[in-house]
């Protein structure tokens, strides 16, 4: 089992490597090359056979040269987020779009080669106006170039699914929550850092209304939905390769809620309310819920609750403590 | 008033090229400067300003050259069809995506340029399973090459347009009927050559049952949808630059009984039925109909009926007369 991974360094591609390392075999069969790939060259685990490469896939010479190898499993996670995507349209068309058309047609370009091909693509392929819990039949209309982007890669992977020329998913994961890390300046980012901040005894600032509500999972949500993705039959999707995924649906109120229940008032004091109406604005062509009854039925699962998603984060990045109660 | 039509050699930019030179003007500006470009060099009409450029646009070199020149208005009709991009996969990419791509890129890279751009799309963006009906709201899910290539190529354009990189609009053309000159192997030719040939005393071969609905409209309301297309305020689209247009919806059975209200039995008589399992499995999964009540809020209007659609033919490619019952 030769797996690809793209934007290794970033938040979910390191985590996916270290899950994929501790489960040492995936689809039942044992890992024996890891190839890791990004901009910034990753790292690969100690005694894991495999490369860490450094290449700029929005440069069609790099694909090639990866897909020559002919993994049998690729998670392709190389992007530049929205904020990005949407300050410089042509960086974000030539990683999102052009590296996405690259690599697939480097695997077109094989003979007798059909890998599975793990896209992540995001909520954002859904803008206003939406209903407030969005089906699974729901016309993808992005209001950012981000979401244009994913929501192509989508349409491509269905169609050369359906050609056989590999065999695809892409998941449009919730908004990650809690983002381990520095605060960054997505306009999402105020989602993690009200809980992430007040954890371990920081200040954080919230830029929009307590009611403001919207779709989470957890960074170890993400990794389960990829992992299940590359090792489940595909055939039931049918046609349509592009599959919304289980999240937690709340609001900021629920969030400082779940955030007060486990790490106490204290915590809670620690967030500062500054509205922001350009954050607010654009916060509001968002989507807030989802029925993914197609994703259930095909067996992923999210947090049951942002309490869950909390715990998930003290467990996994701040090894079980929570220093702003200690 | 500079305009650029790419696909000028083909059927529609044929008709177009005639219909913009015998109105002299658009957007009630006189027409300076026509230049026509296809794979196979176009003809311009004798004494109008402007050139005929033979290039292909799935070389990204094209189409700076085209765009430097900062035409106001552009058509893009340039593709190849639904039955080569599925038999030829890079081809069908190169044409209909990254042709449309390197196009739009090249418009993205001029200083404070924003053209208008009337895009070439399909009702192949949809696919079955569908309602007998479409709205206007019906997601996008192409079962071939082709209509997964328009489908990007719209979302594309509604976000450029959305960013003010151009001001574009894709209209969903209806299957157009009757297609003039020689039967060709598009899966859907049938539906225009049992009613040209037997205009013309010519036999022809129905495939499919009777019952088969579709949705048409003639190569004059093609043109007539472009040119208002381009002449129109498109600020009322919105984010979704993309429309399904009006057309007729017609049952083979419906073809047949205004064939024979208009050019009688004799010309009916000249239907073979010789049913193909193929062609029928293709077309079944094509849109029947629509309801556009978006592009007929905008002003959009095609054929009443399928009399019309035939009356049209007959004024256009046969001088007024009907051959089969001379
Ligand atoms: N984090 C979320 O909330 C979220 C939600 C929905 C979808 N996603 C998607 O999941 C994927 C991973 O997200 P993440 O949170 O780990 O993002 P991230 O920014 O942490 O990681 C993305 C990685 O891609 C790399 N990359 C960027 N341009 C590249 C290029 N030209 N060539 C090679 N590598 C390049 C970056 O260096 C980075 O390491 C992305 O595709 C993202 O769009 C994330
Ligand atoms: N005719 C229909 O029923 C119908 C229906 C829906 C949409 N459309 C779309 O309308 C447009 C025009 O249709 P048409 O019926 O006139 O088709 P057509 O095949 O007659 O014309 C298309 C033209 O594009 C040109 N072309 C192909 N590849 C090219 C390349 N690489 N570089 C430059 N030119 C290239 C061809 O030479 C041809 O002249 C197409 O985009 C088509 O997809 C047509």
């Amino acid at each position: 089992m030769h797996i690809l991974i793209t934007g290794a360094s970033g938040m979910i591609g390191r985590k996916l490597t270290a899950a994929l390392v501790a489960k040492g075999s995936l689809q039942d069969q044992p890992i024996t090359g890891l190839t890791l790939v990004d901009i910034t060259a990753p790292v690969l685990p100690d005694g894991v056979p495999g490369a860490a490469l450094a290449a700029d896939l929005s440069d069609a010479a790099a694909a090639p040269a990866l897909i020559d190898a002919r993994p049998d499993v690729i998670f392709h996670l190389a992007a530049i987020v929205s904020g990005e995507a949407e300050a410089d349209l042509h960086k974000g068309y030539a990683v999102n779009l052009h590296g996405t058309l690259a690599l697939c047609d480097a695997i077109t370009r094989q003979e007798d080669y059909r890998p599975r091909f793990v896209f992540a693509s995001s909520i954002a392929v859904f803008g206003a106006p939406l209903p407030d819990v969005i089906p699974d039949d729901q016309p993808t209309l992005p209001l950012t170039s981000y979401g244009t982007q994913k929501a192509m890669g989508e349409m491509l992977i269905s169609d050369l699914s359906r050609r056989g020329a590999l065999d695809g998913i892409a998941l449009r994961l919730p908004t990650i929550c809690i983002r381990p890390g520095k605060p960054n300046a997505a306009a999402s980012g105020f989602y993690s850092s009200i809980l992430r901040e007040p954890l371990v005894g920081d200040p954080a600032v919230l830029p929009v209304p307590d009611t403001t509500r919207h779709w989470f999972a957890s960074p170890r949500a993400a990794v389960g939905f990829l992992i299940h993705a590359a090792e489940m039959d595909l055939t039931p999707l049918g046609q349509n390769r592009a599959l919304s995924l289980p999240g937690v649906d709340a609001t900021v109120g629920d969030e400082i809620a779940a955030l007060e229940r486990i790490a106490g008032p204290k915590a809670v004091a620690l967030i500062r309310r500054e509205p922001d109406a350009t954050i607010a604005k654009i916060v509001a062509g968002w989507p807030q819920a989802f029925d993914p009854a197609r994703a259930r039925a095909l067996g992923f699962e999210a947090e049951p609750d942002m309490d869950a998603i909390i715990r998930a984060h003290i467990e996994d990045e701040l090894d079980g403590r929570i220093p702003v109660a200690d």
